[in-house]
């Protein structure tokens, strides 16, 4: 089961840095969206990963990042992209009819032999197997932002899922010099977001609850832990909307926890580090 | 409202460090403990917290780590522990009839301008205040074992403590080389515990409930935030004890994490770093 050719579909921000990512690896990729707007915009994306390699990936200078961009081919054509493909990495929106939609067509046009493997944070993979026409080809291959830095990649089948799928994927994440998590049953949340959402909660709810100021929270972490930063510097990276729109969907405390960041923070635009100003003001 | 001469009630392993810290910080310290034997005891935990702090606290070499120690006058006469104290920090075992008995006494025994602090980590300060005949003169001042590397110190108050007294002991915890993290509010766990509790459950609930194994959770935890250990790292320097203890008086949840704990763990002597194995192992 050997995957050199992979089709990425979806080229928003996880699916373009998994895209380069993979091309900057040696692999032949192809990246598909829906139309010629969003391929410019993916152009731009890999022009500006190019950049951030060449500063922040030992041996991402000489050309190497210039060449991975060159390397992968774009297309608006999904049965084109798909035809030949070892390996396709969805990354499409993360709405269920979206992807469900997508599973479909890609089910009938890829080759029996091609490995399907989503992107997906929110869903779990049982939501979109039956999609697929081949559960057990498919699985959730998870990335984090920033993949060249938090190059985890969370491996999570079904209990259809072929384990050699699994062990070949698993492997291919390894090439592609990530760090292979595996996953031996389905969790929402995978393990980084089961580890970090009820940390992020117990860190908002201090503040919230008027225990203790986030500078307080942060530093008591970092000395507490050796970490670089504390949770609450931690959603500045994040961002303060994606903590608020899991908490709004969430129980009464989370609810309230929602509210607090809404009226302290979100309605007057610190919205995190990418706004300037979130928990922390950044120049 | 000057703290100079600190008295220390207990001499275990957070009371002889802070003692000690506070000794080699430049500070008159008084330790007192219930008798000979743990005296004796006392002054070993002393001299190997000098060679400790030669090896890797800056400054403590040329003698000034074994004069701290000398320093220190040790005794079980609370009365004359206590007589002429600016401030006496309470690091007695956690066990509310043996804390409130201590506070009872000292109450009697000290002058009227002694500030009391417990280092209790399971106790709020309202549960003891009554018992200290001052409430306003006392408050919670919580070291974290290893003070000389986690110098956090929660300074944390009842509605009716002395905001001065609160300043006074904030303050005199930066001038023994604490971070004064300042809580407004009393809350059970303080900043670290309400922080680090949830981070370990989820950590457990993953690897109990057959999601991912320690490694992989442990792995995810580093790329993820950066952090030099994952939570089954520090859960074996903690020592495994700690959360069975309190995920055993907990809820159905808690029970379980408990009972996994001892069967894949405790039952097999595996108690963390300072057993030789809990989740890794040491030599």
């Amino acid at each position: 089961m050997s995957i050199k050719k992979v089709t990425v579909l979806g080229t928003g921000v996880l699916g373009s840095q998994i895209a380069f990512q993979t091309a900057f690896s040696g692999f032949e990729v192809t990246a598909y969206d829906i139309n010629d707007d969003a391929l410019e915009a993916a152009h731009d994306r890999f022009a500006k990963l190019v950049s951030i390699y060449r500063d922040e990936v030992d041996g991402a200078k000489d050309g190497k990042a210039d060449k991975a961009a060159e390397s992968i081919t774009l297309t608006t054509d999904l049965a084109e992209a798909v035809k030949d493909a070892d390996l396709v990495i969805e990354a499409v929106p993360e709405v269920m009819k979206i992807k469900q939609e997508t599973y479909r067509k890609l089910g009938e046009l890829a080759p029996q032999r091609t490995i399907f493997a989503t992107n997906s944070s929110t869903l779990l993979p049982s939501d979109l197997k039956d999609s697929t026409g081949r559960p057990d080809r498919f699985l959730a291959l998870h990335f984090a932002n920033d993949v060249w830095r938090y190059n985890t990649a969370e491996v999570m089948g079904t209990k259809e899922t072929d384990p050699e799928v699994f062990h070949a994927v698993a492997e291919f994440a390894g090439k592609i010099g990530m760090v292979p998590i595996e996953l031996h049953k389905e969790k929402a949340g995978y393990v980084v977001n089961s580890l970090l959402v009820p940390l992020l909660n117990s860190a908002m709810s201090l503040s919230a609850g008027g225990y203790a100021d986030p500078e307080a929270v942060d530093k008591t972490w970092r000395i507490a832990t050796g970490a670089p930063f504390g949770p609450f510097q931690m959603i500045d990276v994040i961002g303060l909307n994606t903590p608020y729109n899991i908490l709004v969907n969430s129980d009464e405390d989370g609810k309230k926890l929602a509210a607090w960041l809404k009226t302290n923070y979100i309605d007057k635009g610190k919205l995190g580090k990418s706004s300037g100003e979130g928990f922390y003001k950044y120049s």
